[in-house]
């Protein structure tokens, strides 16, 4: 619900006040103000009409309201004197699993020689099997850390509970909700503890509505650094992993001001078709692109089969540059 | 990875003997052991057949173990004087929301006066939107488990996040993970430190493999009594706000021993489809249905379009209770 | 279109009226008539209004008309003493390729000897591979029609094209449009030239609604004896070929008068699941259960996997037999 | 199946003999033939291994045969001095349906401005409804031929069955076979009777291997000149009208030598999201694009929300010029 100010009444004095009512408020504009806690279906818009301060009680066209246009035009995320959503491209490489610190000490190099602004890996991996390797924790978390301060790299990894939001949060700039978590309300809730941007997957069966509320669930409990992240959905279609959709990029960036990413690794599952969907998304107009990549990808403890090494993504990102930079000539938002 | 024994080995040494190997390992028969835990893509199979123990290694047909028909034929879960999975319709009926004592009340009536087992009713309920209804919490169990306290039924209610395992697991019999948490693996291993059988529902997007694979992430966790719930997946058909999908229950039954319920309620998002998707979910061999049902449906908080009141839930029980008894007199397992 | 005709116009007149005008209009009431050809965009509704015959336009809630329940409560098809819709259930057995004199003859006593309706075979095989056996043609639909007409058995057989109609309606008493063929419109008008009760399944990716706007073909081009046939649709479940979607059941009874059909043998793809969701589809309310049946299934030119033989199709019939007296004991509308 | 022959053989009076036999065979290199018609689950290699001819027998790893790159490395056709699936890239603009003479000339004039190479219209509409405007037929393909023939554009219309085949291959240089036709295997194989080349379009449900069999149907007749076209498959995301599956044309250009096209018009169903689809169809690699284009799509009779009017026209393609020019410096292959 959107509550428009009768003139001269003071913002802030009344969002107290509607604190003491039961309710949480923020401004939207000058003049309006949006209610995001409080409000289930026995509140009735009368409630605030009656109020002096209210001129009127706007109907929300959106369920989701903070993540909405209507609400912010553009966030762009400053971290290590990079951007995201701004000017440049985004680029987080790394591998599924951190194996070793050899390992994470040649994937930074490798990321930083090409020109990626970030090193992702997983030290907590949320696997389908319980048979399967569960990551190395919080030491993993370190050799991250280590081997991309070096390069002066953003780091992200994947919090998969509640429990683990501080620890990941000591280690790394990123925090990242997987896809299976996407719908972890409890999770999203508690991330309001730690002031990290979060990249936030998309769940594999979950519409755009339905990703953008999740949003919703983290901004409105106060952290509004949230990163979209794109990562194929579930369909009829076997060939791929996933079917990687990047009709999400132009939907998303007409209904938010989030920045939006894109995995072409786990959107497709072949590592064959990572550049030619990287190019693609950027092209589309992410702001982003996440990537599994491992200095010996065969050799890889997990996901090797879409994961990219150093020959394919040295070409990435020479590709991704160009068709940014031939992007920026023109006017991509029509 | 299943070990088979050599004769006159005694299995119990054995499994200490690898848990001090890093392993944790179960039986399966007399003479075969299941590796469980401590199997990443580094361990050989070598390892284990160099063992004086061991006289083979046979490799698993399915990634799921545990909860494989070859690990067990049936699971019957007794609670209450009633049985799951036995020679007994097991019905779970009850309101999305707990809203009231009342409320609580006249539903605990309902079931118990036509027959039901069960008393459902959500109190902390994951909403996508973080502006909708989000339950009564603690207070909201306590209506719950008085009310079912009164006609002896079996209580269910869902935990959405590991911190409220202890919480719900005091007041109610039966912990339900919701379709959205399916794949929330650090809750799944959680419920090890709880005694209470599991109703794990199937995800939007879940195959019948991630399914069990998810299952046994809660028995190798300890916990063998997991009850499944089919819920309706999501397609590109809009007129049910789910697809429930039935061919879960043969296909099921075929690949585990677990019991399993479904729910029509959430599978369609329609009353007037409840009735006839409950009985076809008996005639397909379902062991149980869970239904909600409220005395006024359309004054529910949540959920009302797909929730029943007492007429409905009056004729539901008789049907189902025909069908059940003209199924017995033929031999379902086909 | 809806025209609510003044007292006392002769709706037969007004009916040639508008073909004059170029529109085709049917009754469907004794006050009302749907324009069901010649509308475009262009087309308003001032061009009707302004008629001395009309009282009133009214816009119509659902984009099929004649196929909905506002114009009919319920069909029945009468055929060979039998019927569909009505107060028995109707079974169509038989294999999916007509393969020799011997087979068919073998289907027609073992679909009689149990209490079957119809006999069903395929002459013309619609086939994913140009490579895959084709069908016996002509010759194919001879066979069946002997088969069938020793018994008195209904006999259903495929059209694949228009060019097929008049040579299939030759032999075959009810002809059926593939699930491939439900879009194609060309086809559907096609059929006006015949009396034939048409079995219509519905596509791999139709919702409900497309379902029944291609019903609504056949019925606009004069044909009303349509029988709806859900055989599964494509999801993301690799387990089952096609997910048997039992909630079109429901669903299609509220919103037609048409029969419908189930198909568990194509909606399943698997032999041990074709009971138990036959007998799911008949407790959901389906009008009939079309299996295909073998006297020696794995011997089957095609689709053997799905194919059930002598043993099963006893059991299956007995077990139909058995849960549509029970529902008929009880009243199934709610 | 595969047959390698023997040194010194024939080929060609060994493919006549096979074809007194009952097969068709067509060459696949020097020492290979491929049987592509004639086959069925009773022929068994047997047969062809003890024909003095043959040196052995290999089988086939895909199920398609003459649409596989094992078959042929790349298909490049040549129509009015342009090319498709060759170094230009090729761009096909129009309405959705014909309206009228002027409506085309100024259809073509943007088309040939602009640089597109081709023109396209409806002719004949596949409508779900029956009552929905169904096209001008042969009026309609001679406004399309003439207003095309001024600026020497390429031609393509679509063709509903087999027997519009004749008429639209009299006015058109491509014939279309729409989604709903993907599996009208009738239609399939009749298009042998011409020598145009074929656009054949996407299934809504239809898998990549489907889509390379409907091809296989083609091209096994005679037609070797088939240009695949992705336009959106069924999920469940509402938001767009389809989910436009680019992954379809990397994975597709690993699987066959065939042109792609990609059609962001339907694929999206909206006009705002047709510019940046495009831009990524021609990044992932696509050999073409078809738009929905038209003076004033506002007014259009079909399909308004996802045409492009004169101004988004000229600034796509702008965008896709710069874009393919830029990838074309670089090597796509990888």
């Amino acid at each position: 619900m959107i509550l428009e100010l009768k003139p001269h009444v003071d913002a802030f004095a009344f969002i107290a006040r509607l604190e003491r009512m039961g309710f949480q408020a923020v401004r939207q504009s000058e003049s309006t103000l949006s209610i995001v806690r409080g409000m289930d279906k026995k509140v009735l818009p009368e409630l605030f009409t009656s109020l002096p301060e209210v001129a009127a009680v706007l109907p929300l066209k959106e369920k989701f309201k903070l993540a909405s246009k209507a609400a912010k035009q553009k966030t762009v995320i400053q971290i290590k004197g990079k951007t995201i959503g701004g000017e440049e491209l985004f680029v987080i490489a790394g591998p599924c699993s951190i194996e070793s610190k050899e390992q994470m000490e040649l994937c930074a190099r490798m990321a930083f020689e090409n020109g990626a602004q970030s090193l992702r890996g997983g030290a907590f991996k949320p696997r389908t099997s319980p048979y399967e390797f569960q990551g190395m924790g919080e030491e993993g978390l370190k050799i991250l850390h280590d081997a991309a301060a070096h390069y002066n790299l953003v780091t992200i990894s994947e919090v998969m509970d509640a429990s683990q939001i501080d620890l990941v949060a000591k280690y790394t700039d990123i925090l990242q909700i997987g896809a299976r978590n996407m719908h972890n309300f409890t999770l999203l809730k508690e991330l309001e503890r730690v002031k990290n941007p979060i990249l936030l997957k998309r769940g594999f069966a979950a519409t755009y509505q339905d990703l953008l509320l999740a949003a919703e669930y983290i901004i409105s409990g106060g952290n509004p650094n949230v990163i979209l992240c794109e990562r194929g959905i579930r369909t009829f279609e076997t060939h791929t992993r996933n079917t990687l959709d990047l009709n999400a990029v132009p939907a998303l960036k007409e209904l938010t001001h989030l920045p939006i990413v894109v995995d072409p690794s786990h959107g497709t599952g072949r590592r064959s078709m990572v550049l030619p969907m990287a190019r693609a998304a950027v092209a589309a107009g992410a702001d982003g692109i996440m990537v599994e990549m491992h200095p010996d990808p065969d050799k890889a403890h997990t996901d090797g089969a879409q994961t990219i090494g150093p020959v394919l993504f040295e070409k990435m990102m020479k590709e991704l540059n160009l068709i940014y930079k031939c992007l920026s000539s023109i006017d991509p938002s029509n």
